[in-house]
């Protein structure tokens, strides 16, 4: 099988645009900084703090651009950090999710769901998914190289017209593999 | 093959006696917290507090007894954290290992060696080792179910006769595994 980008993903929040409003005043626009390897995603310069019960997280991003649904994706070392209950849920699937109170500049928001330790995934598109032999919603095994090679289960595939190919791992799992800025894994059926 | 215990290694700090004394104070005995899985090794309530060029960890615990070598065991998560350089090593490997300042009630220590990633190993006696068909420095794999499955490769086995069956991750390696508290694997080799 070729080899796909390994992408880690740190902390970041996603807002709805009432949310972003919420947090950074009325009418305000999300400031791109740098397009993201997924068509239309960017890294914007904005930031807002997590509290939790216990510690809180600062300079926490928030990516672009707004969504229907707002949206924390945290590691499970942070969610010891903050003293939260986070459970492990594919992006979006934020019904009952966790709750977290987020931080900015001209507000705050008192979250009862929409925190998440995102579940790890990886983006192709139909052309993609097609020459790999895989499918949407299917869960693959990736397997990565090097000094702290490991194989991650239940992987989930996703595949939408606008993706690209890249395996999104958090933190933790970026750490565990040895996966230092990028690196690179195989999907093994 | 039958199922290990998995124990999580959070942060920790193995001291000499010397070492002890500069941060604890002259004469001073690593106090006994409770008794850890491996025989003769104990948890201490003593602390220290770790100072990186970028940020620092308080309240890191002292393992006890007081070893021949001064170690700190960190997770990648916490290297970058406190912006310091920390090579993955096997426990006892501190040769030209990291730099790290420790600060202690007493006084404060300015390592330029002895700062870590420990390398993910299993212990085991003699006789689980022959059970299990491993050697002393043999690497195995091993296997992890649950919501966060992985296959670890590279685990170093380690055998002694003060040793009993234990994998030992640390923090980054058991949240990307999905391990709260303890959990168990398999040895494949």
């Amino acid at each position: 099988m070729p080899k796909i980008l390994i992408e880690i993903s740190a902390r970041h929040v996603h807002l709805t645009q009432q949310d972003l409003e919420r947090l950074f005043g009325e009418g305000y626009k999300l400031r791109h900084e740098k397009d993201l390897s997924q068509p239309g995603q960017y890294t914007s310069p904005d930031v807002v703090t997590l509290i939790g019960p216990k510690r809180k997280l600062e300079n926490v991003r928030v990516l672009g651009p707004c969504r229907s649904h707002t949206q924390i994706e945290i590691s499970r070392t942070d969610s010891y950090h903050l003293g939260v209950k986070a459970p492990l849920r594919l992006s979006g699937k934020v019904i009952r999710s966790g709750a977290i109170k987020l931080v900015g500049p001209k507000g705050e928001l008192d979250l009862t769901e929409g925190l998440i330790v995102a579940k790890r995934h990886v983006h192709l598109n139909p052309e993609q998914a097609s020459r790999l032999g895989v499918a949407n919603a299917q869960d693959v095994k990736i397997a990565i190289e090097g000094p702290r090679a490991v194989v991650l289960g239940n992987v989930e595939v996703r595949v939408d017209e606008d993706f690209d190919a890249a395996i999104h791992l958090d933190t933790d799992e970026a750490n565990a593999a040895g996966i230092e800025g990028e690196g690179e894994g195989e999907i093994i059926k």
